[in-house]
């Protein structure tokens, strides 16, 4: 089985690694071929576009930033749209908006390939060690196809029905991880600015019932003014937004969520490259 | 060693309990005296005002709703401060205004008393089970005086320096509680309005890093549609109220705390005495 | 010159109106005849479809509720893109995405037709008046060709640059109108919750430098309980979201807008066909 | 009929001058002297403490930045109260927190003094050409005693009726006034950034309904990169600060108020001494 792997930034170039590591024949494609350099070291065969890359394929996978970049290598000239064909698969690992979900499923369709959206849970660790979570929906068989890939790269894969339910449910889990830490770290800027030790505030919030490695791991961190990017400010702007415009799209109440997307565009400028955690320096300036 | 208790609520009664089983000498007083039936009929002692309880203890310890009533059992008439006197310690447990606090020392220190905050981490069954956290500040001699007592009431006891520092660090701590839950629970809603099942929702959240016992917890009752009170809705609104205005005295920039202390105005009129996990309510209407 | 007027609701009807006195030969369709009844017996006359209205037009106007009801009259079968041709002009007076006006725009194009946005200032009685103000973007061309038609129903009509300009321009009028009434609406609501007069406290407001016919108007109203619409609360949350879709697509921080938007969200089932300023009732409840 | 005056910052420099010029007997305190320079120029007489100037004046009227600045004058060593006594007046034209306006009413009738509080509508301009409005309640006798002085300073004087409702509409006042412009400068800002000129859009929207003297003055200022204060950042950011303050006691709902309170915090260390429209900078960044 050939794989094709679009997009070796910090999360496809972990899970792009484990595949190849585990025997599969790897095609790979990154619009700067210098990240590529490690895979190809280890014997992935670069591509030179996305339709060449499908063209040797049967299973193509893209973990891209944005939108943006998912329309450029699909739908661009040269994009794997050109040449994808019946019984292959694409499989999007992006985070991308449901909506543009719904709009790849049909061109995809439209080629007479299958299609999964498979978000996935965890960040720059999980992807190198091959345990990050897949939540898959779309064509159940391209899900059974895929079995034996998911395994490398993942600690466990869930199909959940049709598209954009995967898009959906990362959308609220991302969410919901960007909305308590903010507010979390809020709460720790807080204590500093009244005079606390934002460490020993920190180390008795922690002992407690709302402990957990999510804010540990981003806490100690920032305490450390420590700020090396695992989940990019700008992507996790990028998802809060998409989960605004749902919300919107929806009629959903959620003041907590538009308050935090908004302190995260207020960030943008200085911090869009670093960790999301660095959304603790607006509140501490 | 006597120990007069005033203020029998959820808390308290579970506090006052833990101290009479240990086998002191306990006076008790309540607003509302069938609260206090279960402590007499074990041999606490009911007084029939603050003052006489101030009497005849040597530790005042105070477990009320909020500075209104705080402010009735020690200003107003027959108060502890009419015979509070040198050498006695007061302890209070509630959480309160830092700036209240501040106050309620002086007028302690008037007296010649000793003086201790001691806010508590923990709602109802760490209060049964004396496995509370006990934030202290104001008289080191006070706080190794009460040694004894906070053991059995508390798997902790910290001392952490001058009024109101332990103010400050429990108002930090419930609004990183109320403010991060609040977040997590509006992605539920949000998850459930664009038709996703909840359930299924919370369990993926809850397999990853964030997973921790206080998300769990509410969350399971939340998802039961059970919102009996551990942490009532309009205690956890006042405490956003006190953070909020420490917050505006200190000029910290805290949107989402502002933005969560107006979802719990918006809901007191309906959910006042449920649980504080109520707040999902609102945002599922 | 034949003009095709499609969409009659509460705008569109008092546009259609004055056309047609002003001695146009009017073609009209609304999704349901009725509407058209009166615009019929003073001689326009009613097509079956839009591709029949756009077929027997030189100008294909519209006035709808959004981009849903904009696409079902061009887009979908029958629609007036199936017989637009060469030389027609089609001028959209709804207050639309900015991003659909450049897909409508496309869509005219490929037809070889002319288009100009064209949202309009003012809300129901302005447009029964011909008193509204027109912000064109599009073919410069084309607003030269409608330069006698939109003197019939407007005061002012602006010609700005390219398309999406004037929608930009709507967007914001919109939003600054919803958000400072908002803003203001929710002062008066928390002047009567403290124990105020509001009409009181309104007239010593109305008194000074803020007073303005918009506030007036709306509040007069609000003021006895009277929320006939002249501008839905659907529509204003309908233009909030566009304005925060813009917004966060240019990464503007807008908390104002964000909290405002928010509120609308709320009210969304119980006020939709209200007038906007039922907010006022989610404050005052 | 002696008048003292304690306060002689941009306000009750103007006000304090009005009195002086329509022939009143001036006594002046201000912490800083140099500030009384022009006044002791036209006739008044310098008091080195408030406790000498309530000896001398029959009316004792004060107008200061905010609570802190009203206790050093009135209760701190050599303060008015000192030598405060019966028949005396003393006028507080300061915007205060309604709570402390209670309190000093308190202590202001133990001397057997009688009290008005009486927040002035209007900035720099009206205070200098003598048309502010004043909002006035407590003692009806007192109002009429003031009834000469205060038609100096004033273009209209309202008796509101017990203390604080005085209070109370100056706080929903200014509520008003900065949560109603911020939004407007917001979106403004929000314009320029989506690439339109603010100045066309203003120009478009004051053309319109919304169109008021408030707006006008200050966004022309703002467009012409002018913040000159006429009403400090940080004076409004107090007068935010008292409205929440009064929300939360009332549990009033008020989200777009917690909104804008966020947004002077996040831009006070910046822009403090500004005027308070440089709220528009903290947009447009």
């Amino acid at each position: 089985m050939n794989i094709g792997f679009i997009g070796l930034g910090i999360m496809g170039s972990g899970m792009a690694n484990n595949l190849l590591k585990s025997g599969f024949n790897m095609y790979v494609f990154n619009r700067t071929r210098e990240k590529a350099k490690e895979l190809e070291d280890n014997g992935a065969k670069f591509c030179s576009t996305p339709k060449e890359l499908a063209e040797k394929s049967d299973l193509i996978f893209m973990m891209l930033t944005d939108v943006r970049a998912c329309r450029a290598v699909s739908e661009d000239k040269d994009g794997f749209l050109e040449s994808l064909s019946k019984g292959k698969v694409v499989v999007n690992f992006s985070t991308v908006h449901p909506n543009y979900s719904l709009e790849l499923r049909e061109m995809v369709k439209e080629k007479e390939a299958m299609f999964l959206e498979s978000p996935v849970l965890g960040s720059k660790i999980p992807a190198q060690k091959g345990e990050l979570v897949i939540l898959s929906a779309g064509d159940k068989e391209a899900f059974e196809i895929c079995t034996d890939a998911f395994e490398k790269i993942s600690k466990k894969a869930m199909y959940l029905g049709d598209v954009p339910k995967a898009s959906y449910v990362k959308v609220v889990n991302n969410e919901a991880f960007a909305t308590s830490l903010t507010a979390y770290l809020e709460g720790l800027a807080f204590a500093k600015k009244i005079g606390l030790d934002p460490e020993m505030v920190f180390n008795i919030l922690n002992s407690g019932a709302l402990s957990n490695p999510y804010f540990e791991f981003k806490v100690k961190k920032v305490l450390n003014d420590d700020f090396e990017t695992h989940f990019s400010f700008e992507n996790m702007k990028k998802d809060l937004g998409y989960a605004l415009s749902v919300a919107d799209e929806f009629k959903c109440y959620c003041p907590t969520l538009a308050a935090v997307n908004e302190i995260f565009k207020k960030g943008l400028n200085k911090h869009a490259k670093e960790d999301m955690s660095a959304v603790y320096k607006i509140f501490d300036e």
